[in-house]
């Protein structure tokens, strides 16, 4: 299995290049902003959206300095949503650092979410990459349908796996296939190729997300048993639906029931859990998951070869078999 | 002195197809989403930025097509910038309903500000207007510097004269001056002219938000008593900026004192706010108010004479006298 250093290796130069675009994207005068965008930057994650960027351009045309817009245009826009998503879930940490709103308060991170958003829009309009931010800008609608969609859906406990792929599809998948495309586009490539792109990265990031929701399930390594974060938010995601779907009607009641009792009662959780782990659902999720996988796959291997493509191909199965 | 109705007159039927693109630009699949557009929609306020677009337009080279996305544009950014307020101050009613926030949780208005965020961007992307786009950017950009800087700055006693028309000229003025500048670039006006229009926006957002500021003091209606929610959350205006400017060591060390106390003594904060009603910050506001509004006025006397140049003169007078 290769690991992200050997992933990156054929865009180092350009994601080191990133550092000092991303930065003076977000210069300001505000001495307070100043300070937060400071701390973003030095807590900065894996940038997997940039990567895929510059991956993607790579993998097209080759890289050019429009690259460099839409990797910082991607990072800025997902830096906004994750500042977003501090005021919402009131999460304690993100990143291991304290997250941006225990910091500085719910005020100050919608307030900078809209700045980064802004700052996103302006730059490409001063950059004329008007075309950059069309992709982006479906994204961001998509995305916050998606994050709506789930909170409407998600709870209930008939959702079918035709909504859940909706709004995995909407809620992650889309700011992954804007990546792939707006590097491709960035790079020169036709609009098929583009296209191309857009769709391999919805194929990469839907099997990324049931990734993510299987993991809720997985043994932890701190405790042995897995966070099950979703159920306790009542979050329906694939192995369950998949699990109620295969019941007797009389099975079907019994664990709903358990579902609905398990926010206040952490035995029926805990047993919950374990039936889920024993259950069919999860097999039936990894299935999914590497069906999308293979699609990724084969619309890479339409590309021609090259080393920034099978990097792309090493991304995906790095991003399938993470255990965090 | 004009009602709003006369106001609206030369621009009564954009300002009736305004409903419907406001309405159509909203349209989703997301049947929550849904739900709470058409609640916007129904809770419309006054739709002073529209109008403002749209008298902007017709007294340059008149109002266009175009006129009508920059109109839906800048209030799908007003709109957002309202519900993500709601997130921020918690605010329990809004326009006499209660909040989105109250209704929907800040979870959901975040989302919502950001679908709205990126609806006034496609829609300006397909529409092909980018100059509008460009124009509005900035404003979200000063919007939220500006709010920064107040959270920053506001609450510092010895803020000055300086940073207050700083503040103000971004969080509230830029929105006002892209309004003005959209409106007239969707008419065809040339470039100086967008800049004329937004250097008039800029003079009558100033006296708006001094106006904004000088009812905080008013006598309520309801109590016969100032509000005072300025003070209370320590936000420091122009009146009360100028009052400790005028004052002597020893009375502003005494004042300050008062205004620390006054967040939990109600008699501090009501002989403070009997003191302000009292002392030369006022008339001095007022004064500054006049200024501007006398800047604005001047700008739009340079425009060629229209009913719709006019109308503009009126809004700037009805905007500085409201009682509300």
């Amino acid at each position: 299995m290769a690991n992200l250093a050997s992933i990156r290796r054929p865009v180092d130069s350009e994601m080191r290049e990133f550092q000092g675009h991303f930065k003076e994207a977000m210069r300001t005068s505000v001495p307070l902003l100043d300070h937060i965008t400071r701390y973003i930057v030095k807590s900065k994650g894996k940038q997997m959206r940039p990567l895929l960027v510059y991956l993607s351009a790579k993998a097209c045309e080759g890289t050019q300095a429009r690259t460099h817009v839409a990797a910082t245009l991607i990072e800025l826009l997902h830096t906004a949503t994750l500042v977003h998503d501090d005021v919402v879930d009131r999460a304690e940490t993100r990143r291991g650092f304290f997250s941006i709103n225990a910091l500085w308060k719910s005020k100050i991170a919608v307030l900078v979410g809209d700045y980064l958003l802004s700052r996103g829009l302006l730059i490409s309009m001063e950059r004329d990459a008007v075309d950059l931010l069309r992709i982006t800008s479906k994204a961001v609608e998509a995305m916050s349908e998606g994050e709506l969609l789930q909170i409407e859906k998600a709870r209930r406990l008939d959702i079918t796996e035709e909504v859940y792929y909706e709004i995995i599809r909407r809620k992650t998948a889309s700011l992954i296939a804007a990546c792939c495309a707006a590097g491709a586009a960035s790079s020169g490539a036709d609009p098929e190729r583009v296209e191309h792109m857009r769709a391999f990265g919805e194929a990469m990031g839907i099997a990324f997300q049931i990734k993510d929701d299987l993991l809720d399930f997985a043994p932890t390594k701190a405790t042995g048993k897995p966070k099950g974060g979703d159920l306790k938010e009542r979050k329906m995601t694939l192995p369950l639906i998949h699990d109620l779907q295969t019941k007797s009607p009389r099975e079907r009641r019994k664990t709903i029931r358990a579902i609905k009792r398990s926010a206040d009662h952490p035995e029926t959780a805990a047993k919950l859990l374990e039936d889920i782990q024993n259950g069919p659902g999860i097999a039936y999720a990894e299935q999914a998951m590497l069906g999308h996988r293979n699609r990724a796959m084969d619309l890479l291997k339409e590309l021609p070869e090259s080393e920034a493509r099978d990097a792309l191909m090493d991304l995906v199965d790095f991003t399938i078999s993470r255990k965090k």
